[in-house]
């Protein structure tokens, strides 16, 4: 069971729909996965979730207890202000500590508007995980102008489906 | 009027005093200062103040106003997890955009227990203020082991006391 | 005085072009500069001019000058393998230290056949120039694709003039 | 098979040594080793080996295959101005393209005087090698300080041994 992350907690996010294409991707392989969708974390996390609060919010810890008792992770990050979303490196701030990843593997994806996708976003990131013992797949698809290269629920560019295929079979094998 | 984010929403953090500290520095130096705590964000923020919801909440837009209207700022980085706070990104993702922070200038001291001192979390954080066009002083003291060098109010290490001094006298000149 | 470096060591790069139109750019807005292009490095300078060698190259030597009696400083980053060209760090490796770009100002720019532009190279530039204690101006265009972009000596993309018009005024008043 | 780089070409250096300290705790992991040592490249590789040289230096390309033949590898990387060494990234940029580097599995140990232990020169390193498709073992010891901590050809600090012992182990089963 490989879980997904979806990356952001804004609503009906691409980066959600990025997360179900690739769910299919995996289930071609004949993997199963699930979603962790932030945009379902509890509106108040930041002050109930984190810190002296760690480990005190039901909702939160349903969700980073699917993150923590799985073994391999896909997150779909969309590129904010040149980076990650802060609510996803927040969510990580409330993650147990510091076991929450440890030994992990997990698989980038970058999403974004405009031109970068999300590749600073990424090197942010990885240095994120390594630091909390995660091992993270060098093969890092940028999706970048996702308007234009994803359309009714499916990414239509040849080259980012290559990409994705090639990191789902590496991350199944990992 | 130099504005000093203290970037952590943690309770009683060591970063609000070191951020006072900073402002004691900037004092004798004939600087005034003022002081955004993220400890005083709303405990919604994150679905209150970001995305479709930017520009909504009055308490994070009277935060974010006096980040917005200063030219130059100073950021106590606490180092969470190899980085920065998330809730210190989830608060940049909900300035204006794109004018927030460009333009100005800024500088950055990080603050951990460990001996990191912030490196990384300093490195991430000039990325993305970079990005968003706000010039970061090249001088960004790491103050690590910050427990044994910090006590009554101050910092208690001779380099560290050096380098701040340098720093904010770079920050005015800057 | 601005000196513009050529950030790699090939023979006829589009680097050394790029930098000639900067070079055109500085001089529509009346400030005079000088390049130095790393091609001109002497070919053994790794074993003659680094470490116990430092300062024993009579040639590295007046090019590292010319580089350290500026105040403010253009590079021009070629992205080689996801970064920049090893030779550039190789040629700071071999600068004075502490003094070599201690204080100085300077502005990158980004040059690649490929889509990222060097942000990467430029993120890293970016953290060992700030190390080093030289400036970098937040504004680094990305000129991705060059060869579709660049022709008879001028960059024919409208953005990326914008966008080194932009720096170079900025790095002027910097 | 390992192979394990020496990420400098100055003489005598300190990772040479923790090069071969390295090589014994895989010994005693039952693994065999052979070292790289960049000390060893042509004083002239950067005219002769790269670009349109590439492939064209007899000694470079001898330096090279062992590295590119083998399927895991070890760095040892000394932190250069904030950084790694430019000849390590000369030297990378000499290597076959793409498939030099592709699909094997690394693990980085930096190396310090200071207190960084190299976190961003192994955090860049981290960029690149993923780039090229190469993965990064998570754990990554930062030798600061090494001076006080390496004596008689060992390495003297007891959480640097447990570190680079357990690095050494996963590194094995990655």
């Amino acid at each position: 069971m490989i879980t997904i992350v979806v990356g952001t907690n804004r609503k009906n996010s691409v980066s959600r729909q990025v997360a179900e294409y690739y769910q299919s991707i995996l289930e071609t392989k004949g993997m199963d996965s699930q979603i962790v969708d932030l945009v379902d974390l509890p509106g108040d996390f930041t002050t109930t979730a984190l810190y002296s609060e760690n480990g005190n919010n039901p909702v939160f810890n349903d969700m980073r207890e699917k993150v923590q008792s799985s073994d391999k992770l896909v997150f779909i990050v969309p590129e904010y202000n040149g980076s990650f979303p802060g609510v996803l490196k927040a969510f990580i701030d409330g993650l147990k500590y510091p076991e929450g990843l440890r030994d992990k593997k997990s698989a980038l994806i970058g999403v974004s508007s405009g031109v970068q996708g999300g590749v600073l976003a990424m090197a942010h990131l990885t240095d994120i995980f390594n630091y909390l013992g995660m091992h993270v797949l060098a093969l890092k698809p940028k999706l970048a102008g996702i308007e234009r290269n994803f359309s009714e629920g499916k990414v239509t560019n040849d080259l980012y489906n290559q990409l994705l295929n090639e990191q789902a079979e590496k991350l199944i094998g990992f």
